[in-house]
């Protein structure tokens, strides 16, 4: 089954990779450079890639920077430091990138429908859809039935495996896939190393916490 | 009312910019560089923006050219040549770009939350419904639920005010707008010169001999 995956080299879609990979699907991989400060991530993307022997396409659309307002791609709003335990819904807001699933969505379905693939894939999860809209069920299925009538293909599946699994599950998941996790990068800071503070930083902790799996990662703080 | 409106430098978009501006929107105007062989277009459109002093972003995603297969991206696919009077659906089919109109559209919604406009506009209309199923009333509505289901924005609002409007009937009303349509571009073969013969081209022509208006474009053939 030919599959085109939205692939940002963190945890959630490189489990999404593996999950699929064992399932047989075959894979092409889409990785977005959308002015995004933590461009890091691209080259976790990229090795992971690599090593799963994945097609992958790195796609740039950096001149995005400037039009979509969000702490994750605006120089002048600074990413968020989130507290241990703190209620940080409101502070998170700012890092909302507005469209981004659908902005990333409608580009996998056009290049899906381009190579002939009837499946394209992304890695939004349970943990998320508080802040994320585009990381909700509705929003996929509304996605799904727009880009039907666009690509006139009604056979086009857009799917998110993980909606219903909050990002311990997900890690849970993973470690019994064998993943490295080391390899992935969630941080938002734009730094070398994890910073450990970060919305990002905090989901990923407690992510392996509550999973009660040892967190690779090696962070700042 | 604040409005981003996709512009492409064509007839269609130059006409609804126009009557947009009678309407008193405040207008934002955006137009892609998605690896178009006729990127002459965007030389239209940059100077009737600066003509009408619109606020103008043209946002580069040329890196789609390799994702998006079409006779208007991929140098290996010929811009067909249309006879006159032919019925040409066969041959048109190439020259569709998968779902280059929900693409521009999510990028254009996304801007539009970042600067605060509650509305997007682009020009599909009636003569393209055939061949191009993202310029239905069907998609449009479909897009508008994803949309604000995307951007937990209720308020968006995504139209297409040509929908039910034939080429000819938008040429009728820009003429009466009094819009320079010599500065206008439609051609999709690549060339310096309207080819005459491709299908924008045969559409072009067709528009003001069925409006009864004297075609001010010089064509090569």
């Amino acid at each position: 089954m030919k599959s085109v995956v939205v692939f940002s080299g963190g945890i959630d879609s490189t489990t999404l990779l593996f999950k699929l990979k064992n399932e047989g699907h075959e894979i092409y991989t889409i990785t977005f450079s959308y002015g995004q400060k933590h461009s890091r991530e691209l080259e976790s993307a990229k090795k992971i890639a690599s090593i799963l022997k994945f097609d992958h396409k790195i796609v740039d659309i950096s001149s995005l920077q400037s039009l979509l307002d969000s702490a994750l791609t605006n120089p002048n709003i600074a990413i968020p430091k989130v507290p241990v335990g703190a209620q940080f819904y409101e502070t998170l807001k700012t890092t909302v990138v507005p469209n981004r699933n659908a902005i990333f969505l409608s580009i996998a379905a056009g290049y899906a429908q381009s190579i002939g693939a009837n499946n394209v894939f992304y890695a939004a999860h349970y943990s998320d859809r508080g802040i994320y809209p585009d990381c909700r069920q509705e929003f996929i299925e509304a996605f799904e039935k727009m880009s039907r009538i666009s690509l006139e293909n009604n056979s086009l599946s857009v799917q998110s495996p993980f909606v219903n699994m909050n990002k311990s599950d997900i890690v849970r998941l993973g470690s019994e896939l064998g993943i490295p996790y080391e390899l992935t990068w969630s941080c938002y800071s734009g730094d070398t190393k994890h910073c450990g503070t970060c919305s990002a930083c905090r989901e990923r902790k407690r992510a392996f916490f509550e999973a009660g799996i040892k967190d690779p990662t090696v962070y700042r703080e």
